[in-house]
């Protein structure tokens, strides 16, 4: 857990501009997993140090904390690229639906599938978000929709961190679609979501937080408030899919109960962004999804900026509507789609996503003291990571101090 | 170069839909680089074979042609993220260019830059496109824009496959730019490109086809077709660049000059398409610098479709407009930005790109006596290819035979 890393140009994230230009060479030295120290190059003189703490020369690679993914459906079974296959052929939706399609036919492969058998379907997902520089990893449950089958998602989710390097925050998102057995009841349905399956997740502790999809086609305002008040009581923090499709208000009432983050939000509106202006609650733009689904409407990205709300930026890794594991293409998408600067984007993968993840004091930034996850890239100015994409660049990423060989 | 593929799920790419659906798991027998058989599991009795060949068992993995990227820009000096990050901070175009931006950026570096340097600078963008699954490059020039530069280019392109396995098609563009030099004289350059640089490439066999910027910010009609008559004069192939910002008729006259392929054309009219449609051409379309530009007119493929016009998929990679080096990502915007069909796009960087690089008889397609170039993959159907993106799925890839240990 001791690692010394030497000619290293860092992007410390920290606030204002100098926090995002690479700086000279300097020597990071990293002790139980934290950053211990960071020193310019001509200061440092640790013969003792050298001695016992192994070191890399990262000749003059440029460092940035490592990447976090603050929101991600990575575990799931089944597969629809049949159904995107057949809506590029034309097939109308309704047909795609009565013939088992849409969410419900993930909600089916993933009842049927083991714990072991999901963390293996997540483990290629999760690799390619590694490859992309990801060291932190938020995945939600929504695909089970029974106590059993919810708690066997966040289960494998967590156990990911058994197969790779990565810390991964879980998010219990019961209350993503209302399950058939259910239809016409989605009251009841919410009832056993607060009653039964928060306090189980609560009591395991195998969430974080709990997240809410609060739409026209998912859970209404009222519904979505009866989730957020049972997910306080369970002293669990809150996260809301809102201002997807349409203007309900749920990301209004997410930051009113302090909220880690609203997410989507393309169709939010003036009264929503001075909502969140009022909060601590991070804005999380997701433009895979916004890519996939050919959607026009923009978030409103100049408000959120005259207002200064922090923006992440996260893959939304799903099957059906952002089938994307790379972060650095979704960097890409959020300058090219959303016209965010390069600064931006990467703020919205490091500093803003650890906030919206519920660590904004120790992950996001490379300082003393925080977490040493980092990534040290092949590349020469912080812009090229969401510049280019498919380019491999990534030299290493490391987490908790540990080096790891991907 | 002999080889033994046992459990192989062929998508073969042959015409018809059968060409598209992956077969029941057969043997590939490979010998001197070629296709020597494919047989049904079943038949296979190949006893003194499988002591002398080596054997790979594909386990039921879907097996199609080595994707080929049949239009690239591979090979060039420079970084352009500070122009990108530039334009996302709002600074405009002019200033940009004042600034010395733009592609004469890439060619200042690109002639300051060494044989060797080129092919450093090349080879992590081509890791990214064989990271993809491909096995064919055509790479351009047209960032040297003299004899002694465009060759290099050229050079550098071609010594790529001493570093890789990877077969690689070579494309002078000298007319892509008017470089300084002959700043108010595109007459002039035009000249030198068709009585110096086109015979010095065909003389030193570094060419495979030569192409032209046919645009209104490139070159016009009669300088286009100058170069078509000198690249004929020459023994090489046609290519273009045509109706990517305007509709000039570039691509017509390509086709009347039996070019192999026409790029870009979202601008392409439908007497364009019958001008296609009387030909041999293939229509190459470029999603990635579709997307990066924030085009909104989409190429005609309706009537291409309707024309049975063979479409090829090509990323397109440059530092200008398309800084994308993963096919599979362009297979995913063809299908989401332009409509095709997960069919449609396999096909377009299979059977049609092997055409537009002028290969159609012995790539693309997986058939006894075709080129043994193939890429194995860890998915369930080929849909799986354009739907997702960033989720390693290359198991491995074959190119001659040799396994490639990537
Ligand atoms: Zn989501
Ligand atoms: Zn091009």
């Amino acid at each position: 857990m001791n690692l010394i890393l030497k000619n290293a140009r860092i992007v410390s994230m920290s606030k204002g501009t100098e926090g995002y230009l690479p700086s000279q060479p300097m020597t990071v030295v990293i002790s139980s997993g934290k950053i211990e120290s960071i020193s310019s190059h001509a200061d440092v003189s640790i013969p003792d140090l050298n001695a016992q703490y192994p070191v890399i020369d990262c000749q003059n690679r440029v460092l940035t904390p490592g990447l976090i993914d603050c929101h991600t459906h990575l575990v799931f079974a089944g597969n629809r690229s049949n159904e995107f296959e057949m809506r590029l052929n034309g097939v109308p939706y309704q047909t795609i639906a009565k013939q088992g399609g849409g969410i419900l036919s993930t909600v089916k492969a993933t009842r049927n599938a083991s714990e072991s058998e999901l963390i293996e379907l997540a483990l290629p997902r999760l690799e390619g978000l590694t490859r992309s520089g990801v060291t932190s990893v938020e995945v939600k449950s929504g695909y089970g929709l029974t106590l059993d089958d919810e708690l066997k998602m966040l289960r494998a989710a967590k156990a990911l961190e058994d197969h790779k390097r990565i810390k991964v925050s879980t998010t219990l998102l019961a209350a993503h679609a209302l399950p058939p057995e259910y239809a016409g009841k989605p009251d009841k349905y919410i009832d056993y979501v607060c009653q039964e399956i928060i306090p189980a997740a609560a009591q395991e502790n195998l969430a974080d937080s709990v997240d809410v999809f609060c739409e026209s086609i998912g859970f209404n305002l009222e519904q979505t408030e009866k989730v957020f008040c049972a997910t306080k009581a369970n002293g669990l923090a809150i996260k809301g899919h809102t201002e997807q499709l349409s203007n309900l208000g749920g990301s209004a009432l997410a930051a009113s109960y302090n909220a880690l983050s609203v997410d989507h939000i393309e169709y939010l509106d003036s009264d929503g962004v001075n909502a969140l202006a009022n909060s601590n609650t991070v804005a999380t733009l997701l433009p895979g999804a916004f890519y996939f689904l050919r959607e026009t409407q923009l978030p409103p990205i100049q408000l959120l900026r005259e207002k200064d709300i922090p923006m992440a930026i996260a893959t939304d890794f799903n099957p059906g509507t952002s089938p994307f594991a790379d972060l650095t293409l979704m960097m890409n998408m959020g300058c090219t789609l959303f016209g965010l600067t390069p600064e931006e984007v990467l703020r919205g993968v490091t500093c803003h996503a650890a906030k919206a993840i519920g660590h904004p004091q120790t992950r996001g930034r490379l300082e003393v003291g925080m977490e040493a996850d980092i990534s040290i890239w092949d590349i020469e100015h912080p812009a090229d990571l969401s510049y280019q994409v498919g380019v491999p660049r990534l030299f290493k990423r490391i987490v908790n101090g540990v080096i790891c060989h991907d």
